[in-house]
């Protein structure tokens, strides 16, 4: 089934969720970021086909979250690193753990908490503003056309018509 | 074809993706925060299938996302309202499209400027820690049980040595 390709859509969010594909490719970053390098770790930890494990590892090298290197010759074996790129999402996974942890934990209580040795403290991600370190809501924030946004695009009257609705609000 | 089910998984981001169910549902969600209400709205705007979008909306009002709402009688009309567990998705979608921004602008800027009417600042979103107010990164997070870790799993030899590594690093 060829799924919808959302990777030319002028919006953040749906060309970072073309990039990922599907959710098993946040789940092998989440192992990344428990430490898991290598090919097999991941297959146990996940429990993940070692096709579908071999085709998202490959996505994210493609796509710079990752980088493939030799740690062993003779046989060569590889494993995986984070980039810059790719340790950059951790801050998404941990907006959507939070998420999770408030208004999915069954009344049991979070499954995992996170302990932050930068200050000490257990703690939970907070999306605030870059500007003034308030915690956001959808209601404050407008959405303008940006420097990205296409020309040919942003001259449609419904694309028009949807920004002129966010101003009014 | 049967996906995965996540949905036990003692982790809060399997849960959410689980949830989500796929790549659909958050663009609905952002068209949501776009103020969008109405069935119609949504199809046109996202050029997604009725049917996809009929069990999508289906599955955020099932999991209280999103509440159904009569506007219109003879004949009834409904429309699609955030709730709190809704709204509060937003700083998900936020960092998700910060990272994008940063990551996939292929060079032209970001497509959307963020722009906060609090402050009144352009803006993107941070991801910082609650207690010391710090941006988030993966090395300075240690991952512990918490109390809906399911005791049956954290006895497992493998799941120890997976938190105990966690510890040692």
């Amino acid at each position: 089934m060829k799924r919808t390709s959302f990777a030319k859509w002028p919006c953040s969010v749906a060309r970072t969720m073309n990039l990922l594909g599907d959710w098993w490719t946040p789940l092998v970053l989440r192992e990344a970021f428990y430490g898991i390098r290598r090919f097999d770790r991941f297959q146990s930890e996940l429990g993940i086909a070692r096709n579908t494990l071999a085709d998202r590892l490959g996505t994210l090298v493609e796509q710079g979250l990752m980088t493939k290197e030799p740690y062993q010759s003779d046989p060569v074996r590889h494993e995986y690193l984070l980039t810059e790129k790719g340790k950059d999402f951790y801050p998404v996974l941990a907006a959507m753990s939070a998420w999770g942890d408030r208004w999915l934990d069954n009344g049991d209580g979070p499954p995992i908490v996170h302990h932050h040795r930068t200050c000490g403290h257990d703690m939970h991600a907070e999306v605030v503003c870059s500007e003034c370190r308030q915690p956001l809501e959808a209601a404050d924030v407008e959405h303008r056309m940006g420097p990205g946004y296409p020309a040919k695009i942003a001259a449609l009257p419904q694309v028009q018509a949807r920004f002129a609705a966010q101003r009014a609000e």
